[in-house]
C-alpha cells in the first residue's frame, strides 16, 4: 500500500478522518505507524496529500488530511478485454488500475468459458477491492470504470463505434500483422483477447467497427503481461 | 500449455518419446488428446516441432517427434532483478521466460527482507519448474541462466562491469530522470529494484559499473509488472 485511500464515510470532518479496518490494521502492522508520523492519502475520486496521524488506539485512528495534489493522469484508452479467468481476473483488475487505464469493458469471446461469468470476482463489491488495490500500489485516487458485457455481437455492432470514433482502433493479436505501434499521443481503443485468442469471425467483426489488428511477437504471453506490454509498449 | 516440452529423459530413439508425468495429465485433460492427433512440441534447449501421439494409456504416452524449427529469438538482455518476495518470485520466473530473457541475476538489495533468501523457491527444481511453465506458455525451448548473488556490493563492484560492457545498462528508478528508451535493438543491462526501491547508495554504485536511472513515470507497479511494462518498452 502505496497510498492510504479514503472513502466518503471515513470523513468526520472536511479535514478529519477515522479508520478502522485493514487500513487501520496495516497502520498498525506494516507501516508500524505512531502518533505524529505523517502518510500518503488520496480520497477516492478526489485529491491526493498527506495524513498526520493524531491518535492511534487499538480499534481505530484519526488522521488530519491534508489534500492538494492531482491524481496522476489516466491513459487515453478504453481496454476492451475478453473475460479471463476469475483468478487472472482479479490481478487484471489491479493492473489496469494500477497501469491507468480509465475504462475496461469486459466481453464475451467464443473462447470464454462460460462458467467465467459466474464467478463472485464480478460482483461490484470484489471489483471495486481489487481497482482499490491495484489504486493503493500505484498512487492514483480515481477508480476506473467496469463496463461488464456478456454479448459479443450486440457490444461490438451496437455499442463499440461510438467507443472507437476519434480513436486509434486496435485489437491485440497474434499473426502476420502490422507491430503494436509505439509511444502514441493519441486516444486508443484496444481490444484483447481470451487465451487461445480471438476467432477469425470476432476479429472481422471488432474490424467493421474500427478495430485493426497488431502483433507483439511470436511469443504468447499469459493475459495480465500481454495487458501490461501492450500498455506499455502504446503509451 | 502452449508447447509440450521435452526431456533428454523422455527419448527413447531420434524421434520418439514417453511421457508420464504431469504432460500426460495435462495431455489427457485440457488437450483431450487421442491417438493420431499432433501436437506442438519443444526439446528443452534445442529446436520445436510436432509431435504425434502414437500410443495413449492411462499411465503413459507414445509421440512420434519432428524437430525442425528454431525456438524463438531471445532479448538482448542481462536483467538484474533485486529478489521479490517468494509468491512474486515464482511469478517473475514465469513471466522473464515467457519473454524471453536469456540471463537473470537475483541480487540482494538493502529493502530485500533476509527471509526471502531462505524460500524454497530459490532450489534450483523450483526455479526450474516455474521457468518451464514460462516457455510452455509462450512456446520457448531454450532455458534462462539463472544466477544467484546473495551480496550486493561485491556483485556490482567485480562482476557487473563484465556484464556492463558492451551494452547500455539502465536502472528503472522512479524519480526525476530520463524516460524509458523505445524499441531498441542494442544489447542492455537493466536493474529493476525491489519494493521500496533501491537506497542512493545502491543507484550511485551501480552508476558506477554503468548503469543510469530512467523511469517509467508516476506508477509505482508491482515488481511483476514492472518487469513488463519495462521490457515491452525497451524491445
Amino acid at each position: 500500500m502505496n497510498l492510504l485511500l479514503l472513502e466518503e464515510a471515513d470523513f468526520i470532518a472536511a479535514d478529519r478522518v477515522i479508520l478502522r479496518d485493514r487500513r487501520l490494521t496495516h497502520m498498525q502492522e506494516v507501516h508500524r505507524c505512531v502518533v505524529g508520523d505523517s502518510m500518503r492519502v488520496g480520497r477516492i475520486g478526489g485529491l491526493m496529500g498527506s495524513a498526520d496521524v493524531l491518535r492511534l488506539e487499538v480499534s481505530e485512528a484519526e488522521l488530519r488530511v491534508t489534500l492538494d495534489q492531482p491524481p496522476p493522469a489516466k491513459l487515453p484508452l478504453t481496454l476492451v478485454l475478453a473475460l479471463p479467468r476469475p483468478k487472472m481476473l482479479r490481478r487484471v483488475f489491479q493492473t489496469v488500475a494500477a497501469m491507468g487505464v480509465p475504462r475496461i469493458v469486459l466481453v464475451n469471446s467464443y473462447r470464454v468459458e462460460k462458467s467465467f461469468w459466474q464467478t463472485p470476482f464480478l460482483e461490484p463489491e470484489a471489483i471495486r477491492e481489487q481497482l482499490i488495490l491495484g489504486l493503493e500500489q500505484a498512487r492514483d485516487s480515481v477508480l476506473p470504470e467496469v463496463v461488464i458485457e456478456k454479448r459479443f455481437k450486440p457490444f461490438v455492432e451496437d455499442r463499440l463505434p461510438a467507443i472507437t470514433e476519434g480513436t486509434l482502433g486496435l485489437v491485440g493479436h497474434p499473426g502476420n500483422y502490422p507491430p503494436c505501434p509505439r509511444g502514441l499521443d493519441e486516444p486508443v481503443t484496444l481490444a484483447i483477447g481470451p487465451e487461445g485468442g480471438w476467432i477469425p469471425y470476432e476479429i472481422e467483426l471488432l474490424g467493421k467497427s474500427g478495430l485493426n489488428p497488431v502483433q507483439l511477437g511470436d511469443r504468447i504471453l499469459r493475459v495480465e503481461t500481454a495487458v501490461t506490454a501492450l500498455l506499455a509498449r502504446l503509451f
